[in-house]
């Protein structure tokens, strides 16, 4: 991802926290965490995070989607003998449209990014409204997209290593990598 | 706790909460737990919350606290083998002064409610405001008061098990009891 496309994203997703009223310190605001996961289409295939806090028991992120932006369906491994990471999405604005494992859902509300199909394997979709929250076991693929207006997620989980993620699309690189 | 004050606080803090744009489900509102700490000094020794979610892994929470409102010093101990509970506590909205171990800091904010004194023993503050958060080690003393305005806390945890926690003040129980 270019630093122009950053900084673009970064600053409309600071300002729909502000509008929602979420406040971040100076230090998290640096931080800001803009993921393509490699792919090149950031509007449609990404994910925003503020991470609040994670050590070696817990962890606790801010997600903000931007309207019709889908996170690329992943499972969380068991990694050094622990379980895998246990994860609870939290609606904090707009509406997430969550998929996990069971029965398939007819009629999904999710917009599937065009030529994505392929790399989408579950589709019991969870809709998540402001106050509701779904929590996602272990080792489980699991992904979700924003409604038409965006979404903003609390996360709150066992401890997070990002690199450890598997994504069933084999392009992914999870580690951004931003250029000049 | 008589069930009137129990309704009057917890409807004061659905204002504040809706107020600030923080959606619960009827199910959290039904279970919001008021903890007067068996102290019957509700608005000055007391603490509201909700619980989002306390798996065997980790813990979420919303703290609602009214003006000026002390929740009182206790330690997270060791639980069957586990560490303690390890916190951190990021102010949403209002002011937050946090007390944990360390030098004593001079001329504190918060204002000791009347007699209890004797009942805190650890000055050393950290203010914290919206954006700004601090993480308590499992098993050290703390005690928070909110400002003049009151305060919303995110926690973020390891495992609760609030029936472990020990209180400096002999008379706390932990556990709320409402009658009619
Ligand atoms: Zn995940
Ligand atoms: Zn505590």
């Amino acid at each position: 991802m270019h630093l122009k496309e950053y900084e673009e994203i970064k600053s409309e997703c600071l300002n729909y926290l502000k509008k929602v009223g979420i406040q971040l310190s100076e230090k998290e605001k640096q931080n800001f965490e803009v993921a393509d996961f490699g792919l090149g289409r950031i509007r449609k295939l990404g994910l925003q995070l503020v991470v609040y806090i994670n050590t070696e028991r817990y962890c606790a992120k801010e997600l903000i989607l931007l309207p019709r932006q889908t996170c690329p369906e992943h499972i969380h491994p068991p990694v050094n003998g622990s379980l895998g990471k246990e994860e609870t999405f939290r609606c904090r604005k707009g509406t997430v449209y969550l998929y996990v494992e069971g029965p398939e859902t007819k009629n999904p509300k999710a917009i599937i990014p065009d030529g994505y199909e392929a790399y989408l394997s579950v589709w019991n979709e969870v809709i998540l409204q402001p106050g509701e929250q779904f929590t996602i076991p272990p080792n489980t693929p699991h992904w979700f997209q924003a409604g038409d207006n965006g979404a903003i997620v609390s996360e709150f989980s066992s401890t997070s290593t990002d690199e450890n993620d598997i994504f069933i699309d084999p392009r992914i690189n999870r580690i951004p990598v931003i250029t000049d």
